[in-house]
């Protein structure tokens, strides 16, 4: 197909994906004429992965790019959701020396509680010091009294998560789905621990009275 | 205290102090002068939990500042538990009716199991719409099987969320407490979550030896 139509079938405007085409997002199209190129059904479906990644997951151009080089280099699973999970920390919180060793003693203890491996330099466990720290800032470490609750059920939604992976029949998809099911799961689970909270704060806390059957 | 002292007392380069006053972020000081002003204790407080806001939370500055006048204006806790979600509902997926209706009633029967009442317009519901609708242009619903497990967990979660903030001794603690335990509760919990998934991964795919005791 032509640039046109992989717009229309995509949903995302020709400008934009000529920025994808100069960032390297998405591979070139067969050139049938010194100005034009011919496009697949596999750019309109690497299109949508990048908007995903982009739009919902709210990686850094650069961040989707690795995450796509990983995919299309077949590296191992393990190694991939390790950079899908690089590309979504953001955790941008600054904290002194001595909250940071607060926070690393605790989550030593939360990780063999559950009996996590830690990594040294890990960005997820940077991304959580981070957060610790800044509960501690505001000096409201009173809500990480239930931190191992939080831990175990972490868990259970990890064994989730790699069941619906480990299920999937080829490589490529298993890579593909981890990285979808890990940008996308955080939205998602988000978005129902939010109605949750709604339901719970309702009954506890009152507000609009709600029939139920 | 001086302007000077509460940048370092908070950490806050003085530019982005007088950023947060214009914009209400921060109330004025005790004019003391025409050109100088006294600012307290509760300045510093604060300015960290703007910063907390702004940082962990990826809150805008308008969503920041109607968080700070719902908490000033004492309002009920399942109200500015309700602000808190808003400012930090951001999913901006666009999709066709077809799948929206689909979305909407997936979601309908998972807050059918639970027993969750939904409410018409909740940009909860809207921002979880938005990311099924994801999934679906991605074609890969199959990430969707668990999502009433998914669902259990979240409950489990918003129980021990509404806990930690039901125990607080006053109102205003209770309010700041679930507005700061929103905002950096999904930060603590995505990056659990990590951690457990690694585990997941280098249990079921391999990857690097851990020995375990």
């Amino acid at each position: 197909m032509r640039m046109a139509e992989l717009s229309r079938e995509s949903g995302v405007p020709v400008a934009t994906i000529k920025y994808y085409l100069r960032e390297g997002l998405l591979p070139p199209g067969e050139r049938t004429s010194p100005n034009q190129a011919r496009y697949s059904a596999e750019h309109v479906r690497r299109l949508k992965l990048v908007r995903a990644l982009l739009d919902v997951g709210g990686l850094s151009i650069a961040g989707v790019r690795e995450v796509l080089q990983a995919i299309d280099d077949r590296t191992s699973t393990h190694s991939v959701l390790g950079l899908a999970q690089y590309g979504l920390a953001t955790s941008k919180a600054r904290a002194t020396d001595e909250s940071r060793d607060w926070a690393m003693s605790l989550i030593r203890r939360v990780a063999e509680e559950r009996g996590w491996p830690l990594c040294k330099d890990d960005v997820v466990v940077e991304a959580l010091a981070g957060t610790l720290c800044t509960y501690a800032e505001l000096g409201r470490t009173d809500l990480l009294d239930r931190i191992s609750d939080y831990a175990e059920v972490a868990a259970r939604m990890a064994e989730i998560d790699l069941d619906l992976v480990s299920g999937l029949p080829t490589m490529e998809s298993i890579v593909e789905g981890a990285v979808i099911g890990t940008v996308l799961g955080d939205a998602l689970f988000t978005a129902l621990r939010r109605l949750a909270q709604q339901s719970a704060s309702r009954e506890r806390f009152g507000g609009d009275q709600v029939s139920r059957p």
